[in-house]
């Protein structure tokens, strides 16, 4: 019932399937004369779409925006956004042999358990097409947030399989480290280590000629945060963030600041001690900027750790969907590796995240 | 704004500080027709309530629920339940002496932030005696979803420091495994295997002597959960529980399934394949009982990272409210290793996401 | 803040000016396995649509309407609907003239005095364009709560101007009794008392003759909706209702039963006797179907008061944005009465309100 | 399914029954270090409580509100507030009588007919003495909404059966007006036009002495109220203040402005001029303070038609819970006219509305 809304003050509801007309999205509650073009709306698209290197699915998508309404002479009005992204590059054929048989890791068995029925082409709702509306949406949320604050989200790859990046200082790593190599050329794989980009590439490329896949690590980095930002109890940042990263497919584990390697600490390891200074801060970060669930000022720190792609081309054995056994080896166009297209993707959950708590926070308190 | 709320179908809703007059939930949504009394909800918090061993705070709280609404002879009427728990052992004293002194590891300085005041008394609305209001909540939800579907959530510590339990099958745990030993005993650490509970036992027990704290991990688990749970996209059943994990004090790092271990296998060894019978199951459970955000019909699996308890003995440094450097060492009453005690509020937390998921499906699809 | 949406289990989430792109509407929550087809929206569409009659607004649109997700060969899948409705006869220049001039009645100043900016073309989203989207959604509540109860939503003209019809039974109204007159011509003013629509008509056109208008009162009657609808307190289905004909553009009074007339009666001639049968009914309906906030099984009945339209091609005074006093003659395409593609627009909003609360019954009640 | 919250940003959530152990409130989203005593709240249930005059209740509820949470050394926190209000003066025997028959008017069928279940004692859920929790909590909106922007919000009886106050200037209408008469005693019908309310009052008493009971109408004014509040389609100031008033028990008419009497209007005459000033206003204020659903800084009013109380100790037919034809004649102690107790109610209601979109509009627009 009713789970394609996100967000209580910045609120966003999408609908599209993956291989439907296209996705939609309507955002309600952006403030007015936020100045926002299908531009902007669209390098973030590009960020994510599929086709864009070697190590992503080639589906074709030119992932142009529209927006239908929220906006006038390139600034928003304060009523509902609507941005509209056709789908292009549909090949329903893919499908046609797999439809009655039920994809290791995917959701078609769930889903037909849940409905009793289920759009199979391209996987439905269920496809990771969703997160075009996503990543949308969260390009309004990414500039209110900037303007509205100064804050900054950067995402990159922290880790494929076995290979795991050196990032010394997270709040430092700017996007164009993450997109480009020193030499200017595109990093596929958005991690801004250069000699661990290059073995992830070459796992990811090794791993996609054994048609195969393989998981990984993502680490998001917001700045320019304000302290005060979440809510006690149960709306805290940390709980609605550990919500937004959860909800992206295919994410097994979320965590901030020291994360699991919290269990093995001791407290007095663990505290990070407060410092003088204006705002006051923290000398270290090892509460990854939230404490009781709201915002420090000090840099947010996250991980999500990144199943392997379900879709892989070898064989594997599965059921039909009236139970019987069988074997399906998937066709479709996917990413032997999802974490370079999750990156835009995260950064977008994020961003929805802090631009609704900061709504949420300038309602009770209002700015002082 | 408004983050005291909790679900969207069996909504909780609660209030409360630490040494204030009480905690009260109101739980909006719960059909009508269940038995409960204030013993059952009693029994849980008399699992979370403090004093109940020589490993946790030794505050004296008696924790007797009453139902001021919503129950008539022993039965939910349908209608918005309440349940107050009074304050009785509040020693403001303890705390007089660091009022003006940011803790490090806790929510002082980010009210403040956010709010520009704050009740100072044991940490107020930040205080872990909150969790109160979510244990007696998630009794009703538990009882809920036992008579409904016959659920079971099972909840024990995985990990303590470097001490990690042995628990081959989690499915197969029970909640007397995990309160007694095997003689019969009560197991104060709440993990079921005995060897490793002693360890955990023993390092709590020498950390506190080093007036320190120590962090862990537990482990849910819960059967008898029918496939089909869960929303698409926003509300998937793993965003909900990620959001209802992270919420509670203290909590870093939360995953399902193979969780952040997925990172480093591959499509081929990670999927899960289904197999014949009735219902369609997967021969294993690396996906943790939930493809595509929706349950599968097998168990749910999640683990959640808890970091030292902030409030240690030992002198740390800090600053004043005023942001002047000064030290502090908390006198208060606390638990060393907040694990044992996280064990029933954790159970309380996924109890409250499967019944509002529950009704959610319900609502839309309806019994067939 | 977020005020696009309605409804809580059965959600609408709209967006759309009067003279942009369009207006798009996702429902969020419909049940799967639905059956619905664009033409079903269509009918409904074309209602309400302008340059039906002689007596409503000439602008010429087509109101052709697109499931952009949702739908899965003519049957709803249970994710989220979209549907988007272009516009087509968009006349800008209409407005020019008028842009920096505060209509009298119109929302233009109070938009301005919220946002500090405004769409100023056609209204904006202060447009009754954006009913579009409501009857669109309506559409298709009408068709789940018909196929899932039997319910039948049937609203008519009951006054304009001093002309009230003379309706004696209202439950038996039907909708061809609206559309049609005895003879089979269309009947433009959707009043099912012939000889009253005769005059509501004759009035209309003196009235629009007069470069003036006329306001009015729609009748809403839903039959075959089961007892039990509604909840307790905040959400009584009086006050979903209430809501939801508010909420409608021009509505300046709602009333229900026997409504601003039980002021002047007493309880012995007010309260309806219950009588024996299967199920247990009301001797008489001053009640409209509805006690306690909760449906009886008796039909509803509801009736709107809606102001005469705003802008009338007479000069009025008024001032301009800068406060400046000036006058104002509206040369848009406009209803000289909004009663008749009222009537639609209301049915729609019952529709939804209906189905939502159906739907949150079953959630928390179940199918008994 | 959770009918029991009310507001999106200062939200309502109230528990309790008329004979249960009391009524509770949680608010949550109210502003921090808004000064707010018991004594206000106190004065506030006084205007409410039965017992207070000859005309009403002779129910004795001394109701002592008694803060549970959100409240520190005077001022509110951010965090959540509880209020609990016990009840005292509960006759359960009074009831015991007519516990297996349907009362005329009342909700113990439609509840049945819901649940499947219902608390007969008193009515429960459904019973006015909810109404406590709703000026308790309208006690907090109403001095949120004065120290913020110094709204002010005056409720008063305008008819009681065939008897009209004249109140030619509502805006100018004081609390104490409506509480005293010229001569400084008590006017227990709250009507402000005094030859009116001597007439309403023996209207009253002879109705009373008839055993049976009397509707009529109350008028509620908001002065102060900014330019802005509301939102666009669904959220509408008016709507929120319909549902809020509709929410309340016995009411089945609002309007606002010229209400139903703008059916018989013309555009030309309806229409309110705008007129210079600072702010800008309008002329006449036939739009009751709202045009487009959104305030235009021009006082809000409402009115609502009350229907006669429900319970008469007259003999009525009616059938029992098994459907059998029977007679009932109430015996509590009930308000023959439910006007003189409405006004507190009404005016929390309206309070609650204010500062709900208060906040809203101030997480959306910010302080200019």
């Amino acid at each position: 019932m009713a789970g394609n809304s996100f967000g209580r003050a910045f609120v966003v509801t999408s609908a599209g399937e993956s291989h439907g007309p296209g996705n939609v999205v309507i955002i309600d509650g952006c403030p007015p004369g936020l100045a926002i073009s299908a531009e902007e709306i669209a390098l973030e698209l590009a960020r994510r779409r599929p086709g864009q290197s070697g190590l992503v699915s080639p589906r074709d998508e030119p992932d142009r925006p529209e927006f239908l309404a929220g906006v006038y002479e390139g600034r928003t009005t304060g009523t509902s956004i609507a941005i509209l992204v056709r789908n292009v590059d549909v090949r329903t054929r893919d499908y046609a042999a797999i439809i009655d048989k039920y994809r290791p890791g995917h959701a078609d068995y769930s889903y037909d358990a849940k409905y009793g029925t289920r759009d199979p082409t391209g996987g439905g709702r269920a496809s990771a097409r969703e997160t075009v509306a996503r990543v949308a949406a969260g390009a309004v949320a990414k500039k209110l947030i900037r303007e509205s604050f100064g804050a900054q989200i950067v995402g990159y790859v922290k880790q494929v399989g076995a290979v795991v990046a050196e990032v010394p200082e997270p709040a430092r790593v700017t996007e164009a480290e993450v997109e480009r190599f020193a030499d200017g050329t595109a990093n596929p794989v958005r991690c801004p280590d250069e000699a661990a980009a290059r073995r992830m590439i070459a796992l990811i490329e090794a791993v996609r000629a054994d048609r195969d896949s393989i998981g990984g690590v993502a680490e998001l980095v917001a700045t320019g945060v304000p302290a005060g930002l979440g809510e006690p109890v149960f709306d805290k940042l940390t709980a609605d963030l550990g919500k937004a990263l959860f909800s992206i497919p295919a994410v097994v584990g979320v965590e901030y600041g020291s994360g699991f390697l919290a269990a093995t600490m001791r407290g007095s390891e663990h505290n990070d001690v407060f410092v003088s200074g204006s705002p006051i801060a923290t000398e270290t970060n090892r509460h990854g900027g939230m404490l009781g669930g709201i915002s420090t000022g000090m840099p947010l720190i996250l991980r999500a750790a990144v199943k392997p792609t379900s879709s892989i081309a070898r064989e594997q054995r599965t059921v039909t969907t009236d139970g019987a056994p069988t074997t399906i080896a998937t066709k479709g166009r996917h990413d032997p590796c999802l974490l370079p297209r999750f990156v835009p993707v995260a950064e977008a959950m994020v961003a929805l995240v802090l631009a609704d708590h900061w709504l949420r926070w300038r309602g009770q308190v209002g700015r002082r």
